[in-house]
């Protein structure tokens, strides 16, 4: 196992210091890292809390800042944060608003986050994220899994609890954002979870993992090694056929790498998912590229489609000030 | 080779492609993808233009905007784009005030902005970046090797450009900025190079290429795999005592990941670096950490620090709009 790491059990917590300690402006960590909030709070703002197993950075606390979360809860590695890591951060950020959830559909994170949500005693909400069309039941997973899109919903939703907006409408934003939304992705290699030291999953010098999850867990299928259009066809085509969106829908085109794949690569898939969705006379108004919701170090991407209204294009582009996603301010 | 293209021979084009189509907010693609530009010129303004081998995306292209670059010409991967493209680029975006190239230390790259600079008939300069202290001369290199501080002189010339300097004062700046920016990596993988089909280089499962250059090529020597602290010692350190900076200096700190190195361990890398600039009574006042300059998927990172004055920091500090780097505006 090569990493840049001292030792698989001290890597997380350096990992928090290190970005504490980059981002000092925006964020500070919690006591005994439980979790990381905001710098300022926002009084009589809703609370945007997310989280989840780490491994995926920069999701989620690279979007802690102004118009996205308030704080976000690091488990270990692809493992959930505890109940009482959501409760300190509700504790810290909550200004009185009210507190949302923003959750991956794992199956882990669903408990934990459900027991923080009844041990809460203010009022709160979750919007749960479920965007991967890849498979309807998974390792982690029952229903569908919550990937890249979570940074969709996490940007829009954000946006609209900085301007103000209540707890129900947030919610009913949140998931009618997470309902427009739909990604699926292929890996290339598989990542090694520092504690395990070795891959996660085999796979063969010509292989690649259709509709990967962002744990290397596994997809649709095991096929050969395809094309750049091959593959952007396969994803594209699967994210439009759930999404059933008509000619002329304006959409955002997250392409999000997954840790290992050069930005190179991932503009050869822009390039090439734009012929599908051209073709299919979907009209992509805004681009984010990118390794955004990773995998640690796996080679390969996903396609991501938002549907957009001109109220959520708005709020997509409203200031936004976090470590990983930034403009207007 | 696991690579998210379609051929080997239009993996360049298409990338350029997607690049352009996700960012034409932003640039604008030259004829015969010559060179990318700024899709609105500032009359007036001198016009930066720099570029080099491919498969170090975001630099170059990823720097082009208000605040940074106004051209970059791009190369097949590691190879140096032709002088021809560089007076296409500048016959593009010179609006009258002089022609600046900021070039890497690669021998290609020198030779080829070198002959541009000749046959170019307005008023120009070349800033020469040498940021890496590993090695003296290299595989491509007389003198020290241009690395990931070059995105540190574009930013700052760029800034001080954009406010309208003169061509003599921001050659002398980026000069300035370059002899105070050191750079030194380490690679954990090779790269491998599309045409090649095959890793730059053999590396074992226990060995890192100490002092590494960005095309993969060798450093200062091949070692057994060492903890983030012993490498952050020992680059950290090579870049300090190049520098030789006074206690209580105030630097950027920039941590950069080679394309193949996850977030979390750059956030580990930037905490073992800071003990070492600590202990030195180096204060970093500035932070950016993620993966910039990059040698396709080489695993590894470099750390750069550059001693800045209050009038660079006001430079680096300035609103910026590019593809890669965002802040202010």
């Amino acid at each position: 196992m090569k990493k840049l790491i001292n030792h698989v059990d001290t890597v997380l917590a350096e990992s928090l210091d290190g970005f504490a300690t980059a981002h000092a402006d925006i964020v500070v960590l919690g006591p005994e890292r439980e979790f990381v909030r905001r710098r300022t709070v926002v009084p009589g703002k809703v609370a945007l809390i997310s989280g989840g197993g780490s491994g995926h950075e920069p999701l989620h606390a690279g979007f802690i800042g102004h118009g996205m979360l308030d704080a976000a809860c690091a488990g270990q590695i692809f493992t959930s944060p505890t109940p009482n890591q959501m409760l300190a951060a509700a504790e810290a950020v909550n200004t009185g608003a009210g507190v949302l959830f923003i959750v991956k559909n794992y199956s882990g994170d669903m408990m934990n986050f459900s027991m923080a949500a009844e041990m809460l005693d203010v009022e709160n909400a979750t919007i749960i994220v479920n965007d991967d069309v890849a498979v309807e039941n998974s390792t982690y997973t029952t229903g569908r899994r919550g990937v890249a899109g979570t940074l969709i919903v996490e940007k829009i939703v954000g946006a609209a609890a900085q301007r103000g907006d209540k707890l129900a409408q947030l919610k009913a934003l949140g998931d009618a954002v997470n309902k427009a939304t739909a990604s699926m992705g292929v890996a290339l290699t598989s990542c090694t979870v520092p504690a395990a030291g070795k891959p996660t999953f085999q796979i063969g010098p010509d292989e690649m993992e259709m509709g990967v999850g962002i744990h290397g867990e596994p997809g649709r299928r095991r096929v050969k090694l395809g094309t750049a259009d091959e593959i952007a066809a396969e994803l594209t085509g699967a994210v439009l056929k759930d999404l059933n969106l008509p000619r002329g829908q304006e959409v955002i085109l997250l392409v999000n790498g997954f840790g290992g794949t050069p930005n190179l690569e991932l503009y050869v898939m822009v390039n090439a998912a734009m012929k599908i969705l051209n073709a299919a006379g979907v009209k992509v108004v805004r681009h984010l590229t990118g390794s955004y919701v990773t995998s640690l170090e796996m080679a390969g991407c996903s396609i991501t489609v938002t549907a957009v209204d001109d109220a959520m294009l708005k709020l997509w582009d409203a200031p936004v000030h976090t470590a990983a996603l930034r403009w207007g301010i």
